[in-house]
């Protein structure tokens, strides 16, 4: 039996080694740090010998840059399969919002290695996330557009009825980059906290957002009595 | 008169010179990033020596934790000070934005150091922030349950009407740090892209989120249709 695995084991495809080994290192740097982290752990976890995560990965640095570009590349890819594009753009939004929830709840050491560990370590980690994040907020930016012109006109009588509900591109990218930055901020605590389901999460910053939104688009403001 | 300015030099207080310092090394911390910085560049723009920069300040790393620390408690002194509780609670929610993106505006280099550069060079730096984050979200979360209590009952007729309003604990958690993690994505990217003045940011996200609140209390909810 030892034999028998033995063999598979090394027939097993380096494409697979690799990303077991990435596995392992996204669960140590997640929950250790990228300083803390070590190499010993990370090869251990994967099961295999500390040289050959070298060989396949080169350094720690190349290691945790590598789980930075995949974990950024799997939330995205997340976030965008949720999404049916023939949907109203409110909808496309809630998919999003619950997908980027779901899928950092159900990768909490994904999701700290993105915005805690990546962030806390400088170049070149930083810019990765950036990327990411950039790619995001244009997409949230794109949709918040698509609902203000699609926006629902306001019912006769309502607060707003006959004011205009335009909406600036400014205005656009500043509430794309809010709802980011919130979106963000309830997930790191969400993890932390452990209180809030995916579901709920995006269904918190849903109801604040959106219906604020759908005020902005009826043309209510708020302004200090 | 140059003997007249060497005698003024060398009388002034150790706490005025050490502002100084700090003033430069905010200015160069923030604009450098950490790493980047260099003792020899803050020395020269406080109009010092190096030699009394680390007599006065001891290390690199303890003058940038000393500036983390002195912005942190600007930032948020600035926000409490702005303030008036006997005000309603969103009036009182719109004065601390307000305060806050004037503030972060009006310091763009101290913004920087704690936004960003004092999380991305990991511990001990990212702990003094993350006790700022955590006093303001207290704050936060204060008021938005105050709001939620004061909740302006829905008019007749209006959507929501008769339902109830009523919002957990968890969720004014949960709309605490997404306000605040929306209050700062929205100070980095105003800051950075130059477009968008204190006021209209705080009347951006204000907008965005008072509505939604409001919303929120009168009973609405977002739901997928």
């Amino acid at each position: 039996m030892g034999a028998v695995k033995g063999v598979k084991a090394k027939r097993m495809p380096r494409a697979v080694r690799e990303q077991q080994m990435m596995d392992a290192a996204v669960h140590i740097f997640g929950r250790r740090g990228y300083r803390a982290a070590s190499m010993d752990e990370i090869a251990e976890l994967a099961g295999v010998s500390k040289p050959l995560v070298y060989l396949y990965l080169n350094s720690k640095e190349e290691l945790f840059t590598a789980c930075i570009r995949r974990e950024a590349a799997r939330l995205t890819e997340a976030v965008k399969a949720a999404i049916e594009p023939g949907l109203a753009a409110d909808r496309q939004l809630w998919a999003g919002l619950e997908a980027f929830f779901r899928h950092t709840a159900e990768n909490p050491d994904g999701w700290s290695v993105l915005h805690r560990q990546a962030r806390t370590h400088g170049e070149p980690f930083a810019a990765e996330v950036t990327a990411m994040r950039e790619e995001l907020s244009a997409f949230v930016t794109f949709l918040i557009g698509a609902a203000a012109r699609e926006g629902t006109p306001p019912a006769p009588g309502t607060v707003g009825a006959g004011r205009s509900g335009e909406l600036a591109d400014r205005d656009i990218e500043g509430l794309a980059q809010a709802l980011v930055g919130a979106a963000e901020s309830l997930a790191g605590w969400a993890n932390e906290s452990d209180k809030l389901p995916a579901k709920d999460a995006a269904a918190t910053l849903m109801n604040f957002a959106w219906t604020g939104l759908g005020g902005l688009m009826r043309g209510e403001r708020w302004s200090p009595r």
